[in-house]
């Protein structure tokens, strides 16, 4: 088994953390996505979205899409459990991953590919107003995140959660794009100061 | 339990087809969208996203969005299992899950949010390029999954799953924006057609 990424990228980063987090080790297969590498005929037979990560098993067929990849590691080794042991665990853990991942880390992704110059000549399109809609956004979803962690320990409970990975990368994108934790959101920066001390978050 | 939902809508209706595939009944509860009635504090007291579908617990918790919903009902009732029994078919559910949800579901909607009227008075923010950029974008999936599709019978592989309710309801909302499936898609139209004629399609 194989998992093509490319290390300084955020969405390969959650899957590595959560490997890190189930102490699960994977061979891993650098895509040089700066120099188009993920649209070569040869990565898009792989993975035909041009997108990474991907995990490719050993008869050759592949798994894109970094929630994706992780639910296949989850169900592989369930525990430590990351998605929810009960059913209403994983019901409310997903509506959070989903949260995080849309008003967040998808959000300033969007800003980034859209607003700023973002990959260079690798943007087939970008729409500026967009992109600055969505930084608001994800500023929006932080002062969120400070409401919510007032009541408990994690994103989405009382548990460490793929919900954490997801929102820990995507806070560490925002401060890559020069937008901070908002200086008054002390419980989001207490819950960001433990899950960025785990040694999952320099996988 | 109750179902807080607005029946017309498309998102509810993935729920809804969950639900039957599934045989489970829950009581429903419309929430009147289109009068706004969505974002008053006795809904965002529930569901802060102001957003339907959500599941409230008798125990007053709730859990909001489509695919956390349904997780909810898939880990309370594994079968018929509509996420995949194992871990590779679960990976590669959730992988196509996503693709057709971002290809062609979400991106259908955003048009309309965004490049027509939309919900009128309710849409607090519309980009008219990006709304057409995404109508190009769910056009491009459908010619994909035609091409997948010529493969294997449902939308992630030999059996019905989660996927092909998202792709059935993306694919009717292109129909009610009057984006029709290609003429030359025969096999998206095979697959259309058998979904389509499953009683959950009417739930």
């Amino acid at each position: 088994m194989k998992l093509y990424e490319f290390e300084a990228f955020p969405n390969p980063r959650r899957v590595r953390m959560f490997l890190a987090e189930k102490g699960v080790s994977v061979d891993r297969i650098q895509v040089n996505v700066p120099e188009g590498e993920h649209r070569t005929d040869a990565i898009t037979a792989k993975n035909p979205s041009a997108t990474v990560p991907f995990l490719e098993f050993e008869d050759g067929t592949c798994i894109s899409e970094t929630t994706a990849i992780s639910r296949y590691f989850e169900a592989k080794q369930p525990k430590p459990s990351l998605f929810g042991a009960t059913p209403a665990d994983q019901g409310r853990i997903d509506m959070w991953q989903r949260r995080v991942e849309d008003g967040l880390f998808n959000a300033i992704l969007t800003y980034f590919h859209h607003a700023t110059p973002g990959l260079g000549e690798l943007e087939l399109y970008q729409n500026k107003d967009w992109g600055e809609n969505n930084r608001e956004r994800a500023h929006k979803t932080m002062l969120w995140l400070d409401r919510e962690l007032a009541n408990r320990p994690y994103v989405a409970g009382d548990t460490y959660s793929i919900a954490d990975i997801t929102a820990l990368c995507g806070i560490d994108f925002c401060k890559f794009v020069e937008l901070d934790i908002p200086a008054d959101c002390a419980n989001l920066q207490r819950w960001y100061d433990e899950v960025a001390s785990r040694p999952s978050a320099a996988a």
